[in-house]
Parts: C-alpha cells; sequence; structure tokens
C-alpha cells in the first residue's frame, strides 16, 4: 500500500494474528501495545466465532520498531488473555516444501507464481514419488528429490524423510499439490494447520477417488476443487477455499479433468497464498479467512 | 431473433427437438422435411451422446406453413428413424403447475417473471400445504388451492389432487418450487421428465434435509442450488442447472439460508426457462441442455 | 450470530462506523471507549486508505449498555480524533425512499427481499414518473405517489416533491431503482452519500443510454450491472457492486435487456444491503465496502 | 467422446465450418453429402445471424472416409451455395506464432498447456521484443528470436520477420501474448481473423494503457480481461472471450495486475483453444462461439 507516502516513511510493516477465548478488552489490549510500540495499524480484521466461542484477530501495521521490540511490546497482553499469537515481518516468504506425484499443472502453477512474485512463498525443496516433475523444479532451481511409493515399506520411507525435511528446511507449509497419496494419520496429525491438500471436487460432493468420472456419471452442470487442511479424516479436513467452473453435457471425463485442473491449480495458489499472507486461522473443524 | 426482418417475413417460428438411436443420415432427413416445408433453420444443435449412443437434436425455423403441415412433412423421417419428436410453436406459453409450501421467494420470482414476459410459462394453478402462498398467486391472478399435508390420508389426497389437475389443465410442467413434501414415488414415476424440483444445496453435495446448517457445520466457502427431475430416487434425479454463491466464515446458517434463497430463485427459473424452451432433453441419468 | 448463546446474554447489539485522518492509537482510543461501555466486538474491519490517508473501521459490539450510553462512551475519542462516526442498533431498519419508473423488478424485489426480512430496510413512500409500479408498492403495503415528469417544470416539482419527503420521512437511503430520470446536479449534490443508482452495465463500460443494444453490437461475452452512489458527474459515481453474467451470439439486444435484469436486481439489492448494514463507507471517489 | 466405442469403429473425426448467405436447404445439402461420405454427426450447431442475414455451422462427423474424400463429397454444396468453408481433421494441431514482450505469465501458460495435451496447438516460434521469455521457449523447445523495438526500424523489420514466419512456419494464429506493441494497420489487416491479442481490461471499459491504475482509480469491484481478433481500430476488435474476477478496495493497482494476470491466462488460454478447435466464426464486427 502507499503509506509508505507518508514522511517519514516507517521502515517496517508486520502482520500479527490473535485466537483466544473471547472477552471483552482483547482489541483495547493489543492495540495498546501496538501504539506502545509506535505502530500504526493499516489493515484489521477481528471475529468471534459464536461456534467456539473463540475471539480471532489479524492486523497489519507500519512502524519503526524491530520484530523484537514488537514482540516485547505484545508479550504482555498476550500473557494475559492466553493468546494463541503469530508475529512475523509482512512478505517474508513462507517456507514451503511441496509433496506431488505425475501430475505437473499444479506444482508447475506454484513454482511459476513464485518466481514472478505472485506467492509470498519459497520452496527449499520438492518430493515427489514420480520423476515427471524433477525438471520443472530444476527449471526453477528448486532441488527435487523423486522417492517411489509402490510398498508400506517405501511409504513408511517417504513419510520419514518429509518429516526429516521439514526439520531440515524449517518448514511451515507442506503443500500436496496432486500428491495422490494419503498421508498416514500420524504424519497428518504431526502437521496438523500446516499442510494444505488440493482435492479435485467441490467438497462434499464427490469425496474419493475418480471425482471427475462421478461428475459426469452424475451429469452436474458445474465441477469444483476443493483446498483444505489435512488431518487423519480423509477429504474432510477444514476448507479454505473452493473454485468452480461450469460444464455441460458434451464433455467427456477426460475433458472434465482436463477443465478441472484450471479449478485445481486456481484454488490451490489461492488457498496458499491466502496461508502465507497468515489470512487463514483454525476456528475447529472450520477456517477463519480474514481476506 | 431479427430475421423477421427478412421481406416478405415467414409468418410463424417453430421450434422441435428429437430424439432417437444414433445412425447415419437423421439430420439429412430431417432438414429435408424442414425443406420441403418450406422451412429456414434459425438456430440448430445436435448431439450423440457416447454413454447411450443416442442421438439428439433441437432446431428452431422460420417458415410460412402451419403447425400441422410442418407435423406432416416430418411425419415421414420420424416414423422410419424411429424418433421421438416434439415440435410446436416458439413462444407457446407452457402449462404449468406450481406446487409450494411455506417458502414464497421462488413463487414470487416465477410469476413475476412470467408477468412480465421473461419466462414462457403460463401457471392455472398453485397448490400449496400452506396458505402463505395464496396472496402472491392472488396479486399475480392466479388460481390458489391451500391443502394441509399433516397426515398420510393427507398426503394421498394432495397428490391425488395434483393428477387431477394435471389433467384437467393440460399441465405441462410441474415445478416444485420449495414445496419440502418427498412425492410419492409413484407420482414421481407418473411425473417423470415433466416435473422439476429446486434442491436447496449443490448436490451431490448436503444431501437431505438443512443443507445449509450442513454446509455452516462443514465451513464451505461457496453454497449452491441445484434443479433437477423428479425421480423417485430423492435428490438423484438428472439435474438440469447449478449455481453457486460465494460465503465465508461470518455467516450464520440463517444468513446462508437468506443468501441461497437467490440462488434457488435464480436456478429454478433459468431450469423452467430452459425447460419451456425446450432445450433440456433427458439422456438416461443425466439431461442435455441445449443453450 | 450465536454470540447470543453466552449467558448472561448482552441486551443489545450496535454497529459503528468512524473515519477521520489517519494517525496512530485511533484503534486503542476506541477500542478502550468500547471496552468502557461494557462492550464486547463480535466483528471488526479497519483499513487505511493509501490514496486518501484516511482511516476507516466499522465495528459490531454486544454490549447491555444503551445507545445513549455507547454514544457517551465514545465521545471523548470521537471528538479528539476528529472521527466522523456514526452509532447505531444492528438491524435497524434504515427508512428508505424508493424512485422509479416503469420497469418493475428492481422494486418487486427490494420490497419482497424487504418483507421477507432479506433486506434491514424499510420504505415509507415510492414515488415513480409512472403508474405501473403503484401496484406492487399497494401489495407490499407500501404508500406510493404517482408523478409524471414530462416537463423542466413537472421535472422540477418531482425533485421538490423528494427534497420534501426525505425530511417529511427521516429519509437515511434514496435508491433510484430503475428511475431512468437524471437528477438534477443540485439534488445529487444534496444526497450526496446516500443515493444509490443501478446502472444497466458493467461501467466504465456503456455508459449512458441503452447499454444492452451497445453490448449486443460490440459482442461483449459478459453483461453486467453497476450499482453507485449518485453524484452530479453522470455515471461516475463511487461504485459499491457489480455483477456479470454470460451471454453469448445467439442473444438479440432484448434478450439481453432481460438477461441483465436479474444482475441489476441481484447487484442493487447487494449494494443496498451492504449500504443498510453500514459496510459502506466513501472514500473520495471510491468506496470501502467493507463485506 | 465415447463413439469411438462402436464397432467396427470409424477411423477418422473431422470438424467442418461453413458460413454463407442464408437461405433454405443449407444443412439439408451439407449433410446430405457428409452422408454420401458414409459420415455420422457427433456434434453440430446452426446459427443465422439476424445482424448479417449470414448462416454459420460448425459439425463434427465420424466416418471411414479420407480428408480427400469427405472436401470430394462436400465440393458440391459449398459451390452451389457459395460457403466459405473449412474442413479439417479434429485434433490436429494448429500452427500458431507466439508474440510477446517482457510478461511471461500468458506464454508460459500457453506452452505449458500445449505440453501436457490440454491446448490442440503446435508453437514452431516464438518471436519477443524483449529475452526474458527465452528460457521459457528453451524449456519447451520452441525456437525463440529476440528482436527489439525501440525504433521506427526495428519495428517495421520485427513486423517484416512476422509475415516472413507466417510463410515460412505456415502459421494459421498468431496469438500477440502481452506482446504489449500496437501492430501497424498494414499487418493488422493482413493477419485478419487469425490473429488473437490479449487486452488485461473488461472492453469496452479502460481502453488503452494501464487499465488495473484506472480501474484502481475508478474504485471497480471486478476486474476482467478480454481476448478479441487484431484489427486495425485498436481496442476494437470483434471479442471471442472475456473473463472477470472480484476485487476489493484494499488492492492497489500492482495487486490488481497480479490478480488481473490470472484472468488474462485463463481468457486467452480459452480464446486459442475456441479457435483451435474451430468455433469461432467471424460475423462482422462480433464473432460466432460454437461452444
Amino acid at each position: 500500500m502507499t503509506s509508505a507516502h507518508h514522511s517519514p516513511s516507517p521502515a517496517r510493516r508486520y502482520v500479527m494474528t490473535f485466537a483466544c477465548e473471547d472477552r471483552p478488552g482483547i482489541v483495547h489490549a493489543i492495540t495498546g501495545a501496538i501504539v506502545e510500540a509506535g505502530g500504526n495499524i493499516v489493515e484489521s480484521r477481528q471475529f468471534e466465532s459464536g461456534d467456539s466461542h473463540r475471539f480471532y484477530m489479524r492486523v497489519e501495521i507500519l512502524t519503526d520498531a524491530s520484530l523484537d521490540e514488537v514482540r516485547a511490546a505484545l508479550a504482555a497482553p498476550i500473557e494475559s488473555f492466553g493468546i494463541e499469537a503469530e508475529i512475523d515481518e509482512v512478505g517474508r516468504p513462507v517456507r514451503t516444501l511441496v509433496l506431488t506425484s505425475k501430475s505437473t499443472h499444479c506444482l508447475n502453477d506454484l513454482l511459476f507464481q513464485t518466481s514472478i512474485g505472485n506467492l509470498p512463498i519459497e520452496v527449499p525443496l520438492v518430493i515427489a514419488n514420480h520423476d515427471t516433475p524433477a525438471r520443472y523444479a530444476e527449471f526453477h532451481g528448486v532441488p527435487f528429490e523423486h522417492r517411489p511409493v509402490t510398498s508400506a515399506e517405501e511409504k513408511a520411507a517417504f513419510e520419514d524423510r518429509v518429516r526429516e525435511a521439514v526439520v531440515e528446511h524449517d518448514i511451515e507449509l507442506v503443500v500436496l499439490a496432486r500428491y495422490m497419496q494419503i498421508l498416514s494419520p500420524e504424519l497428518s496429525a504431526e502437521l496438523s494447520g500446516r499442510c494444505i491438500n488440493i482435492h479435485h471436487s467441490f467438497l462434499p460432493g464427490f469425496k474419493g477417488a475418480n471425482p471427475y468420472r462421478q461428475a459426469h456419471a452424475r451429469g452436474v452442470k458445474q465441477i469444483g476443487a476443493t483446498a483444505h487442511f489435512v488431518t487423519d479424516d480423509l477429504d474432510e479436513g477444514p476448507i479454505i477455499e473452493q473454485e468452480v467452473i461450469r460444464v455441460d453435457h458434451t464433455r467427456s471425463p477426460q475433458e472434465l479433468m482436463a477443465i478441472g485442473q484450471d479449478t485445481e491449480v486456481r484454488t490451490l495458489r489461492e488457498a496458499v497464498g491466502l496461508f502465507a499472507q497468515r489470512r487463514v486461522l483454525l476456528d475447529g473443524s472450520r477456517t477463519i479467512v480474514f481476506r
């Protein structure tokens, strides 16, 4: 934004998210600390969930203070209200591990959008159970590992490598870009709230395999895609974003798949972008999305 | 269309639909008969269904010939190819029976759109199991019957009255405008292919009751509505039209319902309009929609 | 929202909007006053406009305090920051004067949506330069005045009557529901920020008269509608909402008009609803819309 | 489609488009020739333009006949009705020359979609006035030429090279994938009907340069893109496809540009795909699009 036109221009822009049990005074206390840190609010949203009675807040501020100074100023209210908080610099690329398989449309888009500066993430590693994606990763200068998953042993090894890579690269987000494998309940639990999957249907319609064939058989007039957090309850994780596109009777299942790929790409990109901008908060089995 | 600008201007415009097992020569034979009837094709679509190997065709023509002359000219090909055909004047209002309940948003829209000439139907009767809709019917000068359905007996009586009304008013289309009752398998079968229901969800997601509460609980990011032909397989009839609208976490189930009503209205109106223009053909469990 | 499930349940819900030149501490001061008034924030958004360097805030709170108590508590920060503020009870119907002409689709929708509780407005009067809308107003129990505008004198008299009615009925919003007349610069200025017009095109495309004929001639693939605040600069007022719908080459200008009417209806309804919920704030020639 | 399941399965699938002055008997004559060629219609559309009184037809057939045999069979009706016809094999990649500049999002998508079989084109050459796109072309194995356009002389040379390449590579379609230069009236005329440009606004709104800045200044609620045939009347060529996407007040011109890029990509891809499938026909200043 052009607030930077203010003179003298504050040096830094920070984004913070807060979640806690709802009670009066939260915003007052937080904004008090922000004033204390010489912060000026540029954009903010708050919401009290009627389902969970929890309070959620996202705020972007401009200030000359350092990240440590801002965190110090906010320590008191965070402490007294028992707030789960995240405070970071706006635009810092989120360290993202991408898992994929044979289909490259989602991977190609994520890497391309990142390369032209449309997606605030950095991808230190791509792991796939096929080697098709190798050249796309290479083109974008991203390290790539091909690890087949054709047996229980290989699957366990694959997931152990994921665990390892998450630590090794300080991974903040794991993206299943058409990975086509079901994560084990254990790994799903470990990655809870930081693993996004793209499902190629408009959930909850057409769960499970081959949704485009199901969509064709059912003769639906719109097909869609759903980006959701991964949980051990398959295809039931909290939904982050959904898109649909109109189709008609002339489309074969193969054509629906081709048409749907574009929807998958856009839905996953949007979900990853929202997450990277810290606009997605978990409220039980639902998401709060502060656009 | 402005073909009427031709001089001398043909007096009449007809619409025809054809369906039969696919084989070569169908279009040639039909268009030959059209030429014979002095007809000029204004708009036409054909489609061969890979699923059923049946051929479907819709055509609009301009000609000076009478309806009987056109039908006579087409009798031969219809006979020889074993075609299911419908031939009618373009714009003749389709005689429509509307069944509804307490909610009036769909009824109000159907009657209003009809009154301003946006929907080529005429409604000789509205039957409802509540009397709320009475004044809307009255406002539009449409006869209204209130028949409670609070017992098995009343339900049977209601359906018998529907059967009766269909004959009495030469009904071509029965519209369930949020009727909220499940038709008996018998009546569903009798009205097969000429009874349209609006389901207040994006089928196949959220079948059954209270889809907006389901949608809220699931935290979906778009809600929708589905207009489909009624079959004895509840919520599984051939889909005619679907619409969706974006929602977010701030919406309560009640708000989702209000938002969804607009989608129901538009989806049902579109489906009824497509049917009335003879643009909807049945292909097994799917519909061919020639927009 | 279900916050009311809290026990003991706060008696009242208020909505407030604030606008002022941006500087640090605004939110802290306002939320401090809210705490003082025993208020709990349910939903809030803030935004600092990079174009005008003005700060905008909308907040909904729950409290046992009365409207006067809430206003008293907020008087200090409003004073010290030079804030333009509006504080009201959530859901209080906004007093709306509707001006229309021959077309009734927008009027019918506004009155119907209001009657079923989907639109938080009340309409004490409809004035039209044709009498076609009379029966729609009557059906909904709304007083109606027919005042022809066929001369400069009649136009002046019409506008004087509007001024009069605004005072007489404490009008907060004037809606031009396809009024089809151009307000005088004087009246436009007097109603600045509280008069919404629906333009039947996707502005800035196809300004002026007969946009559907223009759209047909240009062969556009989507047509739209635009709801905007009225200013003395015709069709250039701040845009509140826009919708589009896909069309194709088969559509005549007349058909485009019929299709477009649905878009006009939805766009105007949305804009009026957003205004009535105090979600629309003016930022120079643009609007801030806090959905 | 699955017609190929027929046994014995016809060897070949052809697509044909026809355009001529409207008169009775056209479809009958054409389908007669198709029968003669042993053809079976899989999908077809016809339309009579009320504006130009011209008749347009697109048909896909299955037959064992060779392309020459099909052409021979259709020679007679084409001759007698003075039809402009194109007859080709379905799926034959359309030879496409891509011109671009610095922005790579459209180029990357066209080449990627082509590489995964979603776009029935082949690109023998990419010419750009910047070298940024070089590596994308190289990645997809497409020859690339960098020809700066910084003077009238260089521009003339660039266009001469385009003329040359069109001949050299039997180019059927020239795509301006964010080429950002205005073609000379002469070249525009030479490429009439076979040159598609993507304009980064929802035409006719925001013609000319920097539409995203215009859109921000105007505060529009949706931005769009338009794919159109290039004519010597800048930004006024026949529209093939348009897409829009919702935005709000929080977006800077830079963010609008990033959001809009996705719309540009999808709109251009759709237009190129429709053209390559021979679904786009010219009707004066408008297009007939047979989806």
